[in-house]
């Protein structure tokens, strides 16, 4: 027998959403920005607390039952019919509202700390459920586009978001992204949503069909010219575009770095750029050395959330 | 040198399009129906003439400028800036109007054989335009998911239509095809085109291209049971199937007997069933001996046209 954890550190990764034809249904995990979240057996408590949240600018509710990590967490509990007294740490490392997917890193680190904690009992993918639970409290949706790469690693596609149905595609090895953020700009869920139509016609439907199961193609024949023509996006870019000033000069001078593809990430305001290999990544994020953005550059995290030794 | 070819007889085979989640973007080819198509040289007179139709019940016009396969016959020929004398042969082996692609065959059957006669100076992937050139006047679109399947063979998936950049995709052995074609059904192409809503909501767009995208990855990795959760039609079926007396229960029977999954072919009245190996294929297609259908069952057809010896 392996002696009981008392405590469980893990990080959570940072994610990008959607990734120009695959609104709502496609995201990939990267390195680099994500959660800390500590999990600790207490005896002193019935329940969950939160001891300690930090880097978030004093945002994230310290009340159980409205923290996403929190929630996340007491939902395994939930699903495997267990109780306990636990402590969270939750050290964010990433920014907020950003399109990167911090709410989903928090529901994820959350979800899978506990499991851990309590010993594996669960699969990540058996953990999704439970991580969709802080994610939609947050998000105020049902989308696992962050939640499932964040959990899973790699490229998922969601082809059925009621059901959780996710698929794991595969992830080259020689690709990359680039990632701009402006913290200058504020991007509000409410009015990002706005910028989606309700509705699209028919033929730009079948187009944005034909991209994304295109890209799945380029994907598993590791055909970067195919991934490069079937990342565009006619649902969300046209609209949402509009709130983040200079999208279009960005994209332009990405793509004339050599990047295969240049959109928005999530909701905005990030911006992320797929190029084929690590030194066209950094060339990418050479131009934009000047701008008032944060660059990351990051190949695609196939582990995804992971406990911290 | 090979001695100049006088003769070239072709056989175009039968597809079926947008395989329920795949919406004017997605075909495959089949074994059995299609279109024969000769096409001789003829040192007395210039152009193309048409000789002989058969198997068309008088339908198909013998006027060169309204012939979908001679259409697409001259359109090689002004691809390569050729002219010359020749005779045609239509000899329709498959249902007119049955959504099994039947202008698609002749387009396809014309383009090939004017280039197999020039001695194949056009790869078959070259040869889409001049196929679309006869199919495009046939079915008043520029939609190239029977054409696609019925040049490369195969399952073909359109990534941009205007473009006409088509995705060849893995067609596993094992899949099988049992299609359903009631002569008593007509279906109007203008009315087949008004079931079909000209928008459709965001999220049943999201959905179906996360459909769509699911069933690509399930080529790659022949999981048959994602297969069978990613064909589902959202956008055409809902419509259509009111056309098609009893398609509900065509589709009970078929999926009771094993069917990975059904749905309408082209505009129909034509109804497929996939099936997991051939016995699976030719036991769906023996639930309905006792039905006024004519019924194929097939493997993929990962030849696409070819020349008959």
């Amino acid at each position: 027998m392996i002696e009981d954890l008392q405590e469980v550190k893990v990080f959570a990764p940072a994610t990008l959403a959607n990734l120009g034809c695959g609104y709502d249904v496609l995201g990939l995990a990267i390195y680099g920005p994500g959660d800390e979240i500590i999990i600790r057996k207490s005896s002193s408590q019935i329940g969950i607390s939160i001891k300690e949240i930090s880097g978030d600018d004093g945002k994230l509710p310290l009340e159980v039952e409205k923290n996403t990590a929190a929630i996340s967490a007491q939902a395994v509990l939930d699903q495997l019919g267990l109780s306990g007294g636990f402590e969270m740490e939750i050290h964010k490392k990433m920014p907020f509202g950003s399109g990167l997917g911090s709410s989903a890193a928090s529901a994820v680190g959350g979800a899978f700390a506990m499991n851990e904690l309590l010993g594996s009992p669960l699969s990540r993918t058996e953990l999704l459920p439970a991580a969709m639970a802080g994610e939609s409290i947050a998000s105020k949706a049902w989308h696992a586009d962050n939640v499932a790469p964040g959990l899973l690693g790699g490229i998922c596609l969601v082809r059925d978001n009621p059901t959780l149905d996710v698929v794991s595609l595969p992830a080259p090895d020689d690709l990359w992204a680039t990632v701009l953020y402006d913290p200058a700009i504020e991007i509000l869920t409410a009015e990002a949503r706005e910028k989606v139509p309700a509705e699209v016609s028919t033929s730009v439907a079948t187009t944005q069909a034909g991209h994304l199961a295109a890209l799945v193609s380029a994907l598993y024949e590791q055909d970067y010219a195919l991934l490069a023509r079937s990342i565009v996006d006619h649902i969300a870019e046209p609209g949402r575009s509009e709130l983040i000033p200079n999208f279009e000069g960005y994209k332009q001078r990405a793509l004339a770095e050599g990047a295969l593809a240049f959109g928005i990430s999530g909701s905005g305001p990030s911006l992320f750029a797929l190029s084929h290999g690590e030194l066209a990544a950094h060339q990418v994020a050479s131009a934009f050395q000047n701008d008032p953005v944060e660059v990351y550059v990051s190949a695609i995290n196939t582990e995804g959330v992971s406990v911290v030794k």
